[in-house]
C-alpha cells in the first residue's frame, strides 16, 4: 500500500499536520519513537491558547487522539532511512523492519536541546531542569534560578527570568558571556541578575525536585549553589541526522530550509516545526502545529496536480 | 498611563499575542469587538490541534479567560483611528471616547469574508451557511451542499467538499468559472459536482438550519434547491479601514505585507492573524495564533533594547 503522505515525526507539527491532512481526504501515516514529542517532556504548558495550564504529557495525549480520531495509524517506530525512488515515490525505513511508501513527505523531526551531560541531569529533568525559559520560567516567580550558557539565548533567557524570578544565576563556562551587546547590558542593569564566569556545572542535585548545583569554581566560598530551577541554554540541534540520502538545504545552523509554503528544496519533501527555518525560528508548540497546517494545505494542492 | 503594547484586535492572533506578551512582562492591553473575533461565528471547530471537536463560542470563552488570566484588560469597542505621533508614541481613540498610548502596536484585526447580502443569509449563518469550507465541510459527509463563486477558492472548496459530501453544486454567476485549469479539470472529473452557470442565489430559507436555496436561473426546471449547506466562497478582505493614518505597506489584495518576524512596513508596527500576508495566507486559528506568538517575540526584543 502506498500514502498520499508520509508524515516522520509525531510532535505537534506532525499530529497537527495529520489532523489537517486526514480532513483534507489525504491518506496519511505518522511515524515517530513517541506520540507528542519533547512536549512529552515538558513539565506543564502555559501558552497554548485556551489552555491556562496542561500537562505536557496530557497536551500530548489530547493531540495524539485528535490525530488519531481520523483513523490515521501512528507508527511509535524510529525512521532509520528515507529514499526517494524517483518522483512522488519515496521509501521509509522504519526500526521495526517495516517499509512505508508514500508519494509525499513531511519532514517534523523537531530538535534536541543540547544536554549538559552531568550527574542528575537526565534524573531531575521536568523537576526543576529545564531547557525552555519560555516555557517554564513562569513557574519559577520569586524564586531562584540558574541558567546555563553565555550565547544570545541564554542571555535572553536570563533577562526574561529577571522579570519574573527573585534571583538569577548565570553559569557560563567562559571569562565573559558572547551575546549581543544589549543582552549583556540588560543582564548589567539589573541587579538580580549574576554572572558567574569561568563556571562550570559539575552535578545536578536533588531527590524529587531539584535542590542545588554543584559548581566547578566555589561561589561565596562554596560549591554548592541552592537553586529552585535551572535552565540549560546550550542551544539546540536539529535532529538532521536521518536526511543524509534526502539532501535537502539546510542553514548553516542545520535547519531545513523552507518556503513559506512549508516546501524545501527537494520535490514533494516539505518540512515543518523546531527543524525547520520556519516561524523566524521561533520554537513553539504553537509555531510547529501551524507550520504543519500551511504545510499540508500546499501538499494537499500539489497531490490534486 | 503607557502600554508597551497595544494589541488591535481580539482573534486567536490578538489573544495569543496578549498570552505571550503577558508571560515576557509586556504591559499590553487588547483591544476589539469581540473577544474571540470570528472564532465565535464558528458553528464548530475541528482542527484546532487537541480539541477534536470544539463549538466556535466555547474556544473563544476559553481563549479570551486564557489572555485574561493573566490580568490583562481587553477592552471591547472598536478603535476608530490609530496615530503614529513620533518614534514610539502611538495613540489609539476607541469608540467609546477613550484614547490608549503605547511604545508599540500589533494588528490583528483579521478579514471578513464576502457575503452574499441575500435574504436569509444572516440569520443562518452558522446554520447551514458557512464561509470555511476547510473549517465546516467535515460537518457534511454524504450531504448535499453548494458553493457559491468561480474563483481559485470556491473551486478548491468544491474539490475539497467533492472528497466528503454526496452532491456538491457550484453556483457561479458567470459562464464559466474562472479558476486555475487544474481545479476546473478536478472538478469536471468528479462526477459528485455540478457547476449551475450564469446563477445567481436570490435567497436562503430555512428556520432552525438551513433547507433550500432560491435560485435566479432554474435547475431542473426549478427555482428551488435543496441543500444541507452552502459555502459563500466570493472571497475575503482584511479590515484595513483602520489603517488609512497608519500607512502600513498592503499587497495587491490588501493584505499587510509582513515579515517572517511580524513586522510591518512601519517602525513599532506589526501584524499578525489573517490580516497579513503570513504562513502563505493560510487563514487558519492555528496560523493566526502562531502569528501572533512570532510578533510578540519579536517585539519583546524591540522593547528591550
Amino acid at each position: 500500500m502506498k500514502y498520499d503522505l508520509a508524515i516522520v515525526g509525531a510532535g505537534p507539527a506532525g499530529l497537527s499536520a495529520s489532523v489537517y491532512a486526514s480532513r483534507y481526504g489525504i491518506k496519511n501515516v505518522v511515524i515517530g519513537g513517541i506520540s507528542g514529542g519533547l512536549t512529552t517532556q515538558t513539565h506543564e504548558i502555559g501558552n497554548w491558547l485556551g489552555e491556562q495550564k496542561i500537562a505536557g504529557w496530557e497536551f500530548a495525549q489530547k493531540a495524539t487522539e485528535h490525530a488519531k480520531s481520523y483513523g490515521v495509524e501512528i507508527k511509535n517506530f524510529l525512521a532509520d532511512e528515507i529514499k526517494k525512488e524517483g518522483e512522488g515515490n519515496f521509501q521509509i525505513f522504519l526500526s521495526n523492519g517495516e517499509k512505508i511508501q508514500a508519494r509525499t513527505i513531511l519532514i517534523a523531526l523537531g530538535s534536541k536541546h543540547r544536554h549538559l551531560g552531568v550527574k542528575g541531569e537526565k534524573e531531575l529533568a521536568g523537576k526543576g531542569v529545564s531547557y525552555c525559559a519560555t516555557c517554564d520560567g513562569f513557574f519559577y516567580k520569586e524564586k531562584t534560578v540558574a541558567v546555563v550558557g553565555g550565547n544570545d539565548s541564554a542571555a535572553g533567557a536570563a533577562v526574561f527570568l529577571g522579570n519574573i524570578a527573585k534571583k538569577v544565576f548565570v553559569i557560563y563556562r567562559g571569562e565573559q558571556i558572547r551575546c549581543e551587546r544589549f543582552w549583556r547590558e540588560s543582564i548589567e542593569k539589573n541587579p538580580k541578575i549574576e554572572v558567574l564566569s569561568n563556571t562550570n556545572i559539575k552535578e545536578i542535585v536533588g531527590k524529587d525536585k531539584l535542590e542545588k548545583l554543584i559548581l566547578d569554581n566555589p561561589y561565596q566560598d562554596k560549591e554548592e549553589l541552592e537553586v529552585d530551577g535551572v535552565f540549560v541554554e546550550i542551544g539546540s540541534e536539529p535532529n538532521i541526522e536521518l536526511l543524509k540520502n534526502l539532501k535537502v538545504e539546510l542553514d548553516e545552523d542545520g535547519y531545513i530550509k523552507i518556503g513559506p509554503d512549508g516546501k524545501t528544496s527537494v520535490k514533494g519533501v516539505w518540512a515543518a516545526g523546531d527543524i525547520t527555518t520556519g516561524s523566524n525560528k521561533f520554537k513553539q508548540i504553537i509555531t510547529a502545529a501551524a507550520e504543519g497546517a500551511v504545510a499540508v494545505a500546499d501538499i494537499q494542492g500539489f497531490l490534486k496536480k
